[in-house]
């Protein structure tokens, strides 16, 4: 559905680690920064939002760590691996942090629980991603 | 793949306009960011940077501006309408002028054809919400 | 205290506007997107949080807009007016939807006042800017 | 000039670190992420632009990551240690390895000097964050 493949597919470089592992951490990281912004926004809508803050606070910590990331995995040109696995390691700290609080609420809140789900996915897509940059 | 609509059906909120049409623009603005984010690197990749510099520039706008138009559309809490039209109006209007100058590159440079079209469709995802808003 | 009107200066460009009026606006899109940023975490701590929903909507809306437009200001190269001002024009919208709202708590709560203040001078620069295009 | 220390002091809770140490990071990362939006586009315009691709892609990184350091110091709600030293020292991280490069052209190129200076401050004030944090 994404362009993601086909944009690294057709970059004049060479991505800095296996294309399928990269293409599903920066889509991951979209889908999860995208999920949390929506959590935080769901949250607020509920009675008991006054419960469900530490929730909002994380998921808007996620979203915007997770749309760096995945932004900085997007750009192929002269990449620091440095940078790169600091970066995408606190990424992996955030997804987390935050799906451990998601999968708190996730029995009676449906968002909580999809939440949880993209963070969980786009947390192991990082740690693939740093393995990679590590080998 | 994304979790766009499911996040969308399980918020406790009404969303502001057709799920359907409203889910379709969230996934084309962070879509079309992230292929403005990649177009960039790809140009900046390119032996002749120096005359896509303009490709470049408009990529770096549009995809800022999409990923916030994204992030909007996302939330439905207390949504208003007309900070809504203007952030969404103006996404059509990068979208616009990011897609028009990629196509003049598309012939040559894939990652600009693919790039445009991601740009054309998040423009007229944009229109749509924008005239669901008028409605 | 910032290093903006150092960074106009020493670019080897031309700004697209009087550089005063370009380095406040710059300046005003990052400090009015902090004050929110910092606002909605405000109101969220409040014991009515409940009663403060779309404050803390509108702060993330115009938070985001308002880095955004502090970004593409930033950017000289290839300049396009068209763009920057219906995205110029739609923060100074969502600077002045989200003042309004911070107004309204301002009496009895000192950050909505803060922030309302930061609103009201983004709003203005971003009309000052747009004007700057137009003429 | 700016609001942050007024909004630190108006909010409601307590800050996680030193209010001083607090906001000259959150000024820092601010500033720091200005300057290297500003520095990428300075780069871009010069006639050797293709000789400065790898200070480009560096300042587009550490523009991201610093506006996302500098918004989640921002929130205090239920704020989360471990996320913000991984993040925070992801960010001294990016500010070194961008003033090191910037550093390289500072002689003939002064946006390079001046955002190298914007680096080091907020990878120093970084650092002072992540040791206030730690003890």
């Amino acid at each position: 559905m994404t362009h993601v493949l086909e944009m690294i597919r057709t970059h004049p470089g060479e991505p800095p680690v296996d294309e399928q592992v990269l293409s599903r951490c920066i889509e991951a990281c979209h889908d999860c920064a995208q999920s949390c912004t929506s959590c935080a926004d769901a949250c607020l809508a509920e009675q008991d939002a006054q419960t469900l803050v530490r929730c909002i606070r994380l998921n808007l910590d996620c979203a915007e760590v997770c749309a760096t990331t995945g932004n900085l995995l997007t750009r192929e040109v002269e990449f620091d691996s440095e940078v790169a696995r600091a970066v995408v390691g606190a990424c992996a700290v955030a997804c987390r942090v935050c799906g451990d609080e998601c999968e708190r609420h996730a029995q009676h809140m449906e968002h909580c629980r999809v939440c949880a789900e993209a963070c969980r996915e786009c947390e192991q897509a990082c740690k693939d991603v740093v393995a990679s940059l590590a080998a």
